[in-house]
This record gives structure tokens, C-alpha cells and sequence, in this order.
């Protein structure tokens, strides 16, 4: 029996196209002989396409499509594939789910000899940017609501029993039912797992883990089917990688596909047991390699989803608008970028050099267009503006320096780059990392601006190791090497000048490692775990979890002479945080996600004062006290 | 018996300061004799906290705030309140959810004689803004979990029977399990309903009708006690405005508290049946009249919240910044309102007259900030600009009209208001409407600036209505009456000229009520149904569901000469809808909530193209070839 999977591209939205997909994914499958085929989960509607599932005739339109794919199926030729449809349609039965609307399933198609099974989803995730019980029900619903339902009965195809399992079916540890074992239990021989799970970093040694033991455990084959494609959830991106794979009735990974590649692999099973018909050819990247993979077909599927070709960025010089500049010239070709360097007095030579160099490296188009003019005429306008009211009353409006470094900021990019970006029929970029992100360490409508912020679930030093990356992966100097030694600075005032030594007020090897454990953990640090710490001792170690980081316990006694100094900047920044950094969030472009929890669907907030608990409190005023 | 619930504010996030109120009513009760205190469901945390809920360290501080209130009961004093808590502590046993965190559940603490007893709220929603299932587990659950878990059984408080539900646990048409028939069952005498439950236009009725007859069907009194308070989660803003009453065991209505009020109200149980110490007084408002409440409270409390005193508003004589100013306003002061003309030649006197009358009716602050200079500035620096790569090969950057056209309202907000706002220590406003707000007419930091877009989930023909509420509850011209005659538009070209009756592509009361159809019915309309209306030539009285509109048939057929030019106007609208302006509302500003749907947490969406189902391709493709 010949077996394949396509590891194929979806497309959010659209089951017309999709289907088409399918089909021809089918009929070359036909034409290769194969006798089952296997397409990924919601194959036909995609998948991140937020409340468009309570659109009932769009889920008619997925059901058509399913129901014109299932019948490429042949006495030879079989297929699963991932699709959404009515509880109705599946029972017979009409039902309302506690919205009010009609019930809906998550479900895997089979279709085999002239006859269409279906297969629901049992586990669904609510977590992150997950929300499946917001549009579906699961597999124990319909089994209470239809007594004879099988929950997980395995499928006869070719005389072979097939397990039928949907993406988190496979991620078990945390609920009750057991997806793989009650499958495996009621007789299947071969385990299929239907995903259409987004990249994470780290999440493909997670899968490859997983999966093998399934397989080990149970002694049978498993195949892992992931689809390819940039969905997303409005202000988070995700990148659907693939890495669809497959591992013999010991466990062994026996095929791997790689990431974002389109791609057939096909297998024959014989005796039980699963043989890929080409030899494993598969190698671990490294967390870089994947993020730089991720934030390539991130950028170029975003701008090609979005009808987009060109891109303008600010160039300032600085390490996350270079990063931004190399990424995007690679991802959607040189000539399709413009760096729009903005000086005022405070921008350095060096600075404005490494801007002119960069573009020089990337081969991309680069203009100056310096911004003091405008900033003068803004001041000349409103410092000293005089409002009246109907009494002859007046009140006078003064800009004060911050005010104007954030006019500079709103300046370059409402003003120039706005207008640059739209006379060139493109956009322009949101360069923010992930620390700056998190305090709102930016301007709202300046920098904060973009249509995109490809780097902005990067950590600062990932942004660095990145930039490492593309010169080492080049073999040349793409990024310009001072970029890297320079000191971080936003050069808006005199007190940020790169070339004293001065720039942002952050501390990036601790600041870094400390918003990570509030904001990225799985199980978040507290404020009082991170005094407790400091006070132990041993916060590096705690921040740092074992990993290689530039943070060491000499550091932090470094940055922080005393107990209250420190507990300063911790409140500081976590105010900024829990405060005006969400502010700045609500109106921040899309971010791509590469870590487990990206700023925006995937880490919900509320803007609300930030909150001391009273543990915390407790602990600073005995710190406090005693010192 | 004397009972008494206390309406009062909620603070999100803030347990510490949460306690501190329920302390307080829970000593005046006492004072008074009340025997027994209601408060709202989630009293302690608050409820739209987003994933503040994972916070484990916060979690603990509700349970630690939840025990010391409970400290407050007496021999003749009992109270009941909401908060989350940990399924171990209900328990005893440690057990993670689906996500790998400690389960939290949804609970009321009723409190007596010296021992606290919880209700797990039994049915949790999970549509619109709601999302509790993410957080929370329900009482089912707990009952699988705990076979001696009893889900419905009343709780003895003086001699008397009460049974305890939790806001949704009401609203039980679309679920299996029915809380208040079970409870009733199980012996309850006396119901009650805590709740956190938001306004939205028409709530109140429902409200009242629903638990009337829940009252009035088990023939036993019920008392509805919902919190106030201003909550977000993000982009949504949300105006809790209590409204709580009760209902004796005929179903009649006995005490209905004010919107937005906080109060106690008093009642003696006698006999089994409840009596409301003061007559009632209540007499139901038009849905403009809550709207203007709403509106009001919204702005006031977000400004509070936010530790803001003044905003700036940027004031063109259209109808949506004059109703943004006279909100304004009225909740925070007109000492604390700076109104900003900002003319170009495209403006004309009219509009600037109509500006310059709202500032002396409101008796605000009024300056005109002319941007012309700047636009030009803008057009030398970048009109013609050629950029060059490394080879000396150049493009020519080019500005067009429509590009200036976005050079101004990006002037207006990003250089202008933001710069005279953070001088004068405030913020300013985004004034956008829900029609706008849909299609995406308006400008990324442009006019889709500004910190909350108060009217934002108004459709124009509100805005108009809100107006004239406006003028009228005050007796006297606040809003300038030319405002609503004049022809809505941008006045951002001679295209758009005001006293020659151009101005927006939109023709409202169409628009208004085909993006209402689309966007916000619960069960929303598909194009085929709005196509097929219209061929039928009963589309206004479709789109108009029987409610008064400026919709006719006519106007309908006026506007359309054939179906081709209804099916492109149709088309061009919709993949604005799907398209650009889901781009746009991504970045836009918080909105207040008002309708069932209002943009953002409340109506989930992915950046994704327009998509057009076989069905209304093939209407489409019968109509035009039949033309």
C-alpha cells in the first residue's frame, strides 16, 4: 500500500482556492500510483480566520468544496483531509451551540470507497492564539449527543485499520482523554495525526519528541501532516512551517519535511509496519536558523497575502532597523527597498555612515531626508499657540524637549515615511523589537508605526544574534559589523549621543532576561519571585534558566549599587509594561510570532493600573526597612 | 430578613482595592441591620483582566482579599460576592487545566455563620468579548472532578433557602443544563444572580424580561445584582452599568436601580416572598438615552482610568467631531477641552463656522492650526525625491493627489494634535464612526489616531440621533444645527467641496444599514441574501428589520440605476470591509462598546482576503448576464 502526505500551502479564507490545491495535490497523487493520500488539517477553510466561522454560508461554501474534493477518492485511491462542517450535517440532527448559532465541528474527512466517514477533533485548544471552543464543538460533545457515535473507531482503508487523529489529539498531556492510546486501543495500526500548527521556536524538537514516543509507545506507525501558510489572528502572525514527518512502529523518525517547503512524500506499508520510500534526510536547524527561516516567509507571504511589493524603512543606523533592512531585502528582493535615512542635529556621523552603508551592502535603493525644517516649523507653530475661550481667556501650549523628541519621531514616520511609502505604491515597516515593545520604549504614530513589525517578538539580543546570523550564513558583511558594537540610542536628544557613549536607558542583557520571565514564561515570574531572587543572589541564574546569556549575577550587582535602586527600575519598567506599554500596543501593527507568547491574540491585555500584590509589598518594605 | 444589594464599582486588577469597597459596604450594612449583602460576581478581581488571570501570584491575592471580606460575617450578618479562586483550594487537590495551569474557577463566596461556601458558576460564555473558558472551568467540571460535589443545592442563611447563580447561569435558553430551574428544584426559595454584565443598546429590556420570567415561571423571588464599572480587554471598552433589580415570586417587577449609579437597595423577605423597602421608581429610557449615558460614563472613567485630565479634538465643523466635543465635554468639564480647526484651502467657511459656534456653545478652548505650510513642506521634501542604490541608478518618488490628500489628515493628527496634546498634558481623540470604522474611510495616523474612539461603534445615523438628544436635553443649540443638514465629507480636495454637495462616497442611510446587516446581526446577512433582497426589490424593508429608518425602497433604486452599478457599489464596500479597513482598525484606537458587535475583542478578526461564495458568484453571474 502505497501512502503520501502534501505538505501543502493554505490559504486563510479561501475554500475555492483551497480546494483546487487538493485537487491537483489528488490527481498527481492518482497519476503517482498512491493508494491513500493525506492533506493537513482545515485544509479546505484554513485556519486563523477569526469569527468568519460564524458565517453559515461560508461554512456551506467549505462543505461544498469537501464534498467536491471527496470525490477524487476511487477504489484505489483514498484521502483524509482536514475541513470545518455542521453538527448538522454530520448527525442529521439541526442544533444551536450556546452562541445561539449553528454547531460546528473541526473535523477530519475520509473518504474511501465511494463513502465519506468523519472523524471530530476531541482535544481543543484554548490557550495562546488558540480559541477552538469559541467555534466548535468536540468529539465528547457529539458523543453525548448522539449515543451512538464512535469516538474513536479506526478507519478500514485497503484492509488496514487507520487511526484518525486532528493536531492537539496529539498534545495530550494535559487533558483527560487520550486520543492516541483510545485509538490505537480500538484497533488502528497506523496513527495519523492531521495538524495545522504554527512555528514556534522550539516547538519541532517538541513535536518530533512527542510523536516518537506516541509511536514507541503504542508500537505503531505515526504520521505527523502539518500544512505550510501565513495566517493570522488580526494583530499576531503566524507562520505555519510544516515539518510534517513520520516515525516506524519503534519510534524512529524515518522522513521529515522540511520547513515551508512545499513538498509530497510518499511511503509504503507493508506488514504493519511504515517504510519511507526515500532515505531520511533530516537535520536539526538551530533555534537561529529557524527564526531567520520564519521571519523570511513571514515577510514575503505577509506583503504577497496583503498585495504589496514594495517596502520603505527608516533607516537610523541603529541594530533593529539594519536587522529590519536585511530581512526584507532578502525576503522581497533589493529592489523592492527603500531606506529612508531622517537626520537632525543629534543623529551622529556614525550612525548616518552605517545607514549609507547598509544600503551600499543590501544593494537597495537609500535617500536622506532630514526632518529639522519640519521640526522647527511644528514648534514655530504650536510652542507659544495661544487657544481662547468664548470669555477672551487664554491658556498657552509650550513643547517641552521631550515633547519634541516625540515630534521627531511622529515626524519621521506619519510624515516622511507615510508619504514615501504611499507615492511609491508600497508601505512601510515597523522596525520595534521585542524589549522595546514590551515598555513602550517608542512613539505611538512615530515609531510605533508600520504596517508590519517583522522583528517584533525578537528580544534584543536575538535581534543582535540574528544580525550575526546573516553576515555568517552570507559569508560577508551584509550587516555592517559597527552596527553591532554600537551603543543602542534613539539619538532624539543630547542625552542619547552613540558617540559618548550614551543611549537607551535600558540594560539589555538584564532587561532582556527579566521582561522574558514576566511576559514569555510559560509559568511567569513574579515581582516577588524576581526581588526574592535578587536578594538570594542568584537572579541571573534564575533569569537565565540554565541557558548561555551575557546576564551574570556580577552584572546586576554592577547595575544596581543598592536593594532600592533596583527595586526602582524593577517598578519602573514593570508600570511601563502593565501600563503605557499596552496603551501603545492596542494601536501597534501585526507582529510575527516566533516565541510562545507574541504581544498581541497570543498575550491578551487589558489596559488597567498595574498591580502590586501584596506579597510583593511585604517583601520590598522589609527590604526597604533594613536597609 | 432584610437583604440588601450594594451596585457598586469594580476595579479590574485591583483585589487590594476591590476589598476595600466590599469592606465598606459590608460595614454600612451591618450598621444598618442588613442580615444579608449581595455584591456583583467577580467583586474581588474583576472580570475583563485578560490573561491576568494566568498570574498565579495575582490569583492568590483575590483568595487572600475573598477571606479576609469574609471575615466581615456576624451571627446575623451574611454576604455573598464573586470572585475567582483556585480549583485546589475549593478542593484541596492540586490540578492543572488544558493549558497546563492550576484550574480557576468562576465562584460566589456566600459567607455565614462562620463558614464560607462557593458556587461554581455553571455556565460560562464564550462568544462576543466573553471568553471565561480560557480562564475558568465550570461547575460541571467540578462535579466530574468531585463526585460529592453537590452543583445545585441552595444554601441555608437564616432559616431561609438561597439559591446562588452567576450572571450566564441566567441566560440559559441556548444551554443543556437550566441553573435556575435546578436550583429551584433543589429547594432554592429566594434566586440569586450575581453579575458582571456590560450595556449594550437593548440589554436592559432583555435583562428585565428575562429574569421576570424566571421569577414568575418557578414562582419564587429573584434578585439580579450587577456591578459598575469601566473594563477593557484592549480594544474594546466596555461600560458595566448595573442596572440591578429584583422580582417577587410573581415575577413583577419590585427595585430597579439607575445605570451607572452606585446604590443600595434594601429589601425584607417576609413570608417567602421579597418586598423592596422603598416603592419602585423606575421607568424604562429610549436607547438614545443609554447610549448618552454609556458614552458619557465611558469617556469619563477611561480618562479617570487613565490618569488623563484633557484631550484635544480635532475640530473640522463635520457632525462626528462636533459630537466627539460635546461628549467631551460634558464628561470631563469644558475647561479640559481644547477644540483644534486646522484649515486648509479645501476647508470651507462654512465648516470652519460651525467649528468655531461649537467652542462658544461649549465654552471650550478653541485654536485654529492652518497646515497648509507644512503640507507644502512635505511636498517639496518628498515630491520629486529620487533615491539611489549603490550602482547610481535613481526612482523618482511621486506624490499624487490622493497621497496629499493623505499628507493632510496624517498632518492633522500625527503632527498637529499629538504635539499640542502632549504639551498640554493630554491626549486627543479619534472621532471616527462605526460606518468609517468598517470600510476604513479615514487615514492610518491620520484621523484613525487618537487614545479612544468614543464614537466608534456608533453608525452615523446615531451620530445624527446622539445630536440631536444633545441639543434637545439641553434645551438650547449645543451641537450647531447647520451640522446636521450639512453634506457629510472629508474636505480634503475640490472633489469634496461642502457648499457645492459633494463630499463622502457613502450614501448613509444605506451604507449604514447594509454594514449593520453585514457586521453586526447576530445572525448576519450573506451578500447573496442582500443581493437577492435587492432583486427582489424588498431590500430596504430587509436591511431595516421593521425599525424606523431613512431607508426606502426608493432611495435604494435612486442610487442604483441597475443591479451592475448596486453589485459594484456592493462589491467595492464589502472587500473595503474584508480588506483595508480590517488593516486599519488592527492599529485604530480602543473602541467604546455600544452595540453587539462592536470592532476589536468583541468581533474577532484576520487580516485575510474578501472572499465571495459560490453562491453569490453564480446570483451575480445570472443577474449581469440577464442585464
Amino acid at each position: 500500500m502505497k501512502i503520501r502526505y502534501s505538505q501543502l500551502t493554505i490559504t486563510p479564507g479561501n475554500p475555492a482556492k483551497n480546494y483546487e490545491t487538493c485537487r491537483q495535490a489528488a490527481l498527481k497523487a492518482k497519476k503517482d500510483g498512491v493508494n491513500l493520500l493525506i492533506l493537513p488539517e482545515m485544509a479546505i477553510p484554513g485556519y486563523l480566520i477569526g469569527d468568519k466561522f460564524e458565517e453559515n454560508d461560508f461554512i456551506e461554501d467549505c462543505e461544498f468544496f469537501a464534498n467536491e474534493l471527496t470525490k477524487e477518492a476511487t477504489e484505489d485511491f483514498s484521502l483524509i483531509f482536514g475541513c470545518v462542517m455542521f453538527y448538522e450535517t454530520l448527525s442529521g440532527k439541526p442544533r444551536t451551540g450556546t452562541d445561539g448559532r449553528k454547531v460546528k465541528l473541526n473535523t477530519a474527512w475520509i473518504a474511501t470507497q465511494n463513502k465519506t466517514f468523519y472523524k471530530v477533533k476531541t482535544l481543543l485548544p484554548n490557550y495562546r492564539e488558540f480559541e477552538e471552543p469559541r467555534h466548535f464543538k468536540d468529539n465528547l460533545w457529539v458523543k453525548n449527543s448522539l449515543p451512538e457515535w464512535k469516538m474513536f473507531t479506526p478507519y478500514n482503508i485497503g484492509g488496514v485499520s487507520f487511526g484518525v487523529l486532528i493536531c492537539e489529539d496529539g498534545w495530550d498531556d494535559d487533558y483527560d482523554l487520550k486520543p492516541f492510546e483510545r485509538t490505537s486501543e480500538e484497533g488502528a495500526q497506523v496513527l495519523i495525526n492531521l495538524s495545522y500548527s504554527p512555528f514556534t521556536v522550539g516547538k519541532n524538537s517538541s513535536r518530533n519528541r512527542r510523536f516518537s514516543t506516541h509511536a514507541k509507545n503504542l508500537k505503531k506507525p505515526v504520521l505527523y501532516v502539518n500544512g505550510l501558510g501565513l495566517q493570522n489572528n488580526g494583530k499576531t502572525v503566524f507562520c505555519f512551517d510544516g515539518s510534517s514527518a513520520a516515525w516506524n512502529s519503534k519510534g524512529e523518525l524515518i522522513a521529515h519535511s522540511e520547513m515551508f517547503k512545499e513538498e509530497d512524500v510518499d511511503f509504503t506499508l507493508s506488514g504493519g509496519e511504515l517504510f519511507a520510500d526515500v532515505p531520511l534526510n533530516y537535520k536539526e536547524k538551530t533555534e537561529i536558523e529557524d527564526i531567520h527561516s520564519s521571519l523570511i516567509y513571514g515577510i514575503k507571504n505577509y506583503m504577497a497575502q496583503s498585495g504589496l511589493k514594495r517596502v520603505v524603512i527608516g533607516a537610523s543606523g541603529g541594530v533593529d532597523s539594519t536587522l529590519a533592512a536585511a530581512l526584507y531585502s532578502e525576503a522581497i528582493g533589493k529592489e523592492n527597498v527603500l531606506l529612508v535615512n531622517m537626520p537632525t542635529k543629534f543623529n551622529s556621523k556614525t550612525t548616518i555612515s552605517i545607514a549609507e552603508k547598509l544600503a551600499k551592502n543590501l544593494g537597495c535603493w537609500y535617500t536622506s531626508v532630514p526632518i529639522s525644517e519640519s521640526a522647527q516649523l511644528t514648534s514655530r507653530q504650536i510652542n507659544g499657540l495661544k487657544p481662547k475661550n468664548a470669555q477672551g481667556e487664554e491658556i498657552e501650549i509650550l513643547l517641552s524637549g521631550f515633547n519634541m523628541e516625540n515630534v521627531q519621531a511622529r515626524d519621521r514616520g506619519s510624515r516622511v515615511l507615510a508619504a514615501i511609502a504611499s507615492a511609491w505604491g508600497g508601505v512601510f515597516t515597523n522596525n520595534g523589537n521585542k524589549t522595546e515593545t514590551t515598555v513602550g520604549y517608542a512613539t505611538l504614530y512615530g515609531d510605533v508605526a508600520g504596517f508590519l513589525a517583522a522583528i517584533g517578538d525578537l528580544w534584543k539580543h536575538t535581534v543582535y544574534d540574528l544580525c550575526r546570523f546573516i553576515n555568517a550564513k552570507a559569508g560577508k558583511e551584509i550587516v555592517p559589523i559597527e552596527v553591532l558594537t554600537l551603543k543602542p540610542s534613539a539619538e532624539l536628544s543630547d542625552n542619547q549621543a552613540v558617540d559618548k557613549g550614551l543611549g537607551d536607558p535600558l540594560v539589555y542583557p538584564y532587561h532582556d532576561r527579566l521582561f522574558e520571565a514576566l511576559q514569555q514564561w510559560w509559568n511567569r515570574a513574579s515581582l516577588t519571585d524576581i526581588l526574592q531572587h535578587y536578594l538570594e543572589g542568584d537572579l541571573a541564574a534564575f533569569l537565565n534558566q540554565g541557558k548561555e546569556s551575557d546576564l551574570t549575577e556580577d552584572l546586576i550587582k554592577t547595575t544596581f549599587p543598592d536593594a532600592k535602586s533596583f527595586i526602582t527600575d524593577l517598578e519602573r519598567w514593570y508600570k511601563l509594561f502593565k501600563g503605557m506599554g499596552v496603551a501603545k500596543r492596542i494601536q501597534a501593527p501585526p507582529i510575527i510570532a516566533v516565541t510562545r507568547r507574541a504581544y498581541g491574540f497570543d498575550y491578551r491585555e487589558s489596559a488597567i493600573q498595574p498591580y502590586f500584590t501584596r506579597k510583593y509589598l511585604e517583601l520590598k518594605e522589609k527590604v526597604l526597612s533594613n536597609n
